[in-house]
């Protein structure tokens, strides 16, 4: 890992803000992105910053990063989205960094300069609902030279180890269907899932053509298909799935349930590996 | 094949009322429960009569096989309900086979006898709601002696190929969520899918005491994946996918519906594995 880094971003990470498996993930991610050292990089949804400093070592002295969320600063454990984002600032890489607490149609609206990239990394699934990128691409026209898009990717790529992770997602997206008014929704992790059919068809329609894309496995020990998949299996989720309503949706919710514990039972919680990855840059279309 | 079956039984399945495939499936299930010769079987949703037959053959001349279904006898294509039973009638088995178009709620109520078992042959995915299951296993305590129930399983026991046919149920069982009023629905194979803790928890509730239970791989050939992914990726299923309210029900139907392409991208639908069934026998709970 370290050879890949500047000494100021290894000295960022080992300070403990990402496990090393996510380090690896994301740069494996951006280095096939191959973004130019001095660019200006409009990254979106960024949360505590674990991708932001990885970019803002990859853009060098010359290059910026800004890095929006629209979430609150309070959010997260053990560290808060603020506590997080206040750290990188004060990093020796801080400098590269300008933090802002906006959406993409916000920040468009109240900001005139012209970015060499928008990063949306893996943040889409995030979403209540991915139709939510179409203003976000409409607003990008004319304001970025590229959109680049990393999303995880439905599917096992061949590998069994996947299928927990994969059904976990699908369990969240189904409870977090039409479920405004419940309090535990806004803290998962996965609320809608976007597929790649869905992100071109937003990408067409927004004025927006694809360069390339590819898909790249998860990294052996990448923890977001265990972490997703202990969350389903907690007892406070299965009291979410009994209290569904009407009975049909509560019943196709246990089934889902019952199929990520049936998918587990045959291999530890630890041999779980998440989903692939499916990444995608794009250019305005002529 | 010819070698566990009467001539009697071989001339009937060779006029052509199941596939190979489909008979070895269901005798290698049946073969499981050790039903014994002389048995008199109760067997519930016996649709066109596929494993009637079978029964039939298995419980010899001196049992006999009930086979009920509440589905209209014009249902089915190309050969409907009733044309199939009439032709099983009229067969040298006929006179071990009793069809009545009823439920078991129904015919428990109007009807006397005792069964050695009753039998649930992969009938209950097709039924609106796995919850019907409870007024059924109601109805048959002090009528039977033992219940033999057989559905598929989600699961993939280890075979990536079974992965089309798992995502397309999940997709079955979600677009008949609550559509009572579609008049697409009733002809889905799959409407609602029950999970064997389901069918365990309904089972404890109703009196009935689980004997054994065991998973049993598809066999290689078996149609029933290759049919539901082809019927899922249909022109007239993406129709009633774009159809969906309210709109986050749709996007999530829509997003399923682009997993099951995604999974056979990479394989031919020929390729496509059925799911594993899971089987168990019930005695009465003391």
């Amino acid at each position: 890992m370290t050879s890949e880094l500047s000494p100021a971003a290894v000295q960022v990470l080992e300070s403990g803000i990402s496990s090393s498996p996510q380090v690896e993930h994301r740069l494996a991610l951006l280095r096939k992105w191959k973004i130019p050292q001095g660019s200006k990089v409009l990254e979106i949804g960024c949360g505590q910053g674990d991708c932001t400093i990885l970019l803002a070592d990859l853009v060098g002295e010359n290059g910026h990063v800004t890095a929006i969320d629209p979430a609150s600063l309070d959010y997260g454990a053990p560290m808060t989205l603020g506590e997080a984002q206040s750290q990188l600032k004060a990093s020796p890489l801080g400098n590269r960094i300008t933090f802002k607490q906006t959406t993409v149609e916000e920040f468009c609206q109240t900001n005139d300069e012209i970015y060499d990239c928008a990063v949306f990394a893996r943040c889409l699934w995030y979403l209540p609902s991915p139709d939510i990128l179409l203003s976000m691409l409409r607003s990008l026209r004319g304001r970025v030279r590229r959109v680049l898009i990393a999303e995880f990717l439905l599917d096992l790529q061949g590998d069994i180890a996947v299928l927990p992770h994969m059904l976990a997602v699908i369990s969240l997206a189904d409870i977090n269907i039409g479920q405004p008014s419940d309090p535990w929704t806004s803290n998962d992790n996965v609320q809608s899932i976007c597929s790649p059919k869905m992100i071109r068809e937003m990408g067409r329609e927004t004025g927006w053509e694809l360069e390339t894309e590819s898909i790249i496995e998860a990294a052996e020990g990448l923890e977001d298909g265990r972490w997703e998949v202990g969350h389903v299996l907690s007892e406070s989720y299965a009291a979410r799935v009994e209290s569904l309503t009407p009975e049909p949706r509560r019943v196709y919710a246990k089934m889902l349930l019952d199929a990520v514990k049936q998918s587990t039972a045959t291999q530890p919680l630890a041999a779980v590996r998440a989903l692939p990855t499916w990444f995608s840059s794009w250019k305005p279309s002529s």
